[in-house]
């Protein structure tokens, strides 16, 4: 299925399953409202359910979108380009900060080259998406073209389906890409009209030199894209993303078009909603905002999407790490809503 | 044993374990300090533990200690007594909230009435500890005797011991007890000398009216107090805390006397936190504040006792649920420390 019919095909989240978990929310053994954001994340995820009440999701999979950037050659990072792909065979061989949370939360990690620079087609287990070697430098040009952004969607998109297919009931997001903070406050910029400074963060802890480089490189790509006179948000994705960005693009409407949850992770996986919101505004009704990362810009969309973070750990790794752990509590809100005895049930006096 | 000789025995964390910790953290394959809290988090594990690297906890017990209050009479809540006894039933049938969240994350509930007032002997698989049948009215005079006092503790500390020689490795603390946000307000703003309006919530979610009957029970409480000249800790609780409360401070004795990690939950667990800390400041080492309550004593005691709550999800529920939902994160940052390969083993370039 092309990525472009799922975009119209997407209905919003069920007003009568919302009510009915808030009914039931305020017939349970405990004083109204006393479980706090619990109660609007089951009301929520009911919302996006095919019944009522909904089944707590037991299959989560967090779904690590690896991709390079051109614009490290401007000087952005100290890190080198080699670490996405050493990174990579890192995530497959389970030595990763994803693979030790996701175990202890019981989801499993997807590995989805879309844009490696290195070679991986070595790498027992990699899903291999790879639509080009890295983008081009966004300071002084298009990052990618139309085309390969499409297909990156696309690739992202499929592999999501893919997943629930097989039985996936949650999907995670997760990013590795040395670069990828750029882009992330690139898109976020453009779209909530937000100054750089203000979208733009210290990524793995560049020094102030470095984030004046950063800070330099966005505006570049902003003021060129501003001369371009995109409106299409693929265009712009093109533009001013990056590839992992695009195939998280197609995860969420994959996500939002089958009506399964979408956990979203730090400020790369929050770009990429704040693009899937200009495609279609009803996926806002799929998304969860796994935590609040330390980078700027991810307050920023999720002030602009409307979501609120589950989880505020200070951190600032990406790989779909914050998303994760918040997956035992969007399913401990399920399972409050679906298990927990009502006042009549369990003989319990109402205050 | 008797918690009296514990409290002398309890050892602080262990600087060289931490440190341990610290380096550990700088090695392994993510930018420092991207994991945030987590990080902290493992380091204060590390300290408490015999070995390094420690083990990622696997059986942690939820210890719901259940208690009824005297000072209901002065009507400082709409929630009938009874309820208590009826929420322990609920409790053991599995239909209450901490139920539904210990299942998720995989924690046992352990319910124990240490001073329920209704009767609970019939009822299959509670831990009977019954000191007596609630306390008496605090706002006018001591909630219990000295002895009491000390037996309830000593009961506390009895389970948890208990506890850990079965196996369990990490202590969540659980409540239920209706009007038991009153002593706690009542210690906290004593231990923090904080006014009884900055430590005073709305519990259940009370009105304006039942709120100003609460703070003056609090206050006349603290008045009593005053006259009383009492300094030793245990006296201080025998006149204005709960019999829970000095069951969940046994629990915190005897974890820490173990090296085990207690987890608090909400106000009612800070509370005995703080008169713990009055004990042996040792203590502070084996505590990891599960949330933040959304009652106001929660960020006095957690400031007070230099507690960082791992979640802040508005909840005011008790039970356990607040603790019990931060447990994947502990594992988590336990589980990174451990797991994780290094730069090096990995063959992973450094920034």
């Amino acid at each position: 299925m092309n990525f472009k019919e799922a975009i119209n095909s997407i209905e919003p989240g069920s007003d009568i399953n919302y009510q009915k978990a808030v009914e039931r929310q305020s017939m349970l053994t405990k004083p109204a409202g006393a479980l706090g954001f619990l109660e609007e994340l089951s009301c929520q995820f009911s919302a996006i359910s095919d019944e009522f009440p909904p089944k707590v999701p037991e299959s989560p999979v967090v779904c690590v979108f690896a991709s390079d950037h051109g614009v490290l050659e401007e000087g952005i990072t100290p890190w080198p380009q080699e670490v996405t792909t050493q990174m990579v065979a890192n995530f497959l061989a389970g030595g990763a900060a994803i693979n030790a949370i996701a175990k202890q939360v019981g989801a499993k990690v997807a590995v989805i080259d879309i844009g490696v620079a290195g070679d991986t087609s070595g790498f027992a287990g990699v899903i291999d998406k790879k639509i080009r070697a890295g983008t081009d430098n966004l300071a002084r040009r298009p990052a990618m073209s139309v085309s390969e952004a499409e297909r990156a969607i696309q690739a992202g998109f499929d592999v999501a389906m893919s997943m629930i297919d097989a039985g996936c009931d949650m999907l995670v997001i997760g990013d590795m890409g040395i670069g990828n903070t750029t882009p992330s406050a690139a898109l976020i910029s453009w779209y909530t009209r937000s100054g750089v400074e203000e979208t733009t963060g210290r990524g793995t802890g560049i020094d102030d030199d470095r984030m004046l480089v950063k800070i330099k490189a966005i505006k570049s790509a902003l003021e060129r894209l501003a001369n371009e006179k995109l409106s299409d948000p693929v265009h712009v994705l093109a533009s001013i993303g990056g590839l992992e960005i695009a195939g998280m693009v197609g995860l969420i409407l994959a996500g939002s078009f089958r009506r399964i949850p979408v956990v979203l992770d730090g400020v790369i996986a929050d770009a990429a909603a704040v693009v899937s919101f200009q495609l279609n505004q009803k996926v806002r009704s799929f998304l969860f905002a796994g935590h609040l990362s330390q980078e700027p810009g991810a307050q920023k969309s999720l002030n602009y999407l409307g979501l609120k973070p589950i989880l505020t750990l200070d951190l600032r790794l990406g790989e779909g790490t914050g998303a994760c752990l918040s997956i035992p509590i969007i399913q401990s809100a399920v399972r409050t809503l679906v298990e927990m005895a009502t006042f009549d049930s369990a003989g319990v006096s109402e205050g």
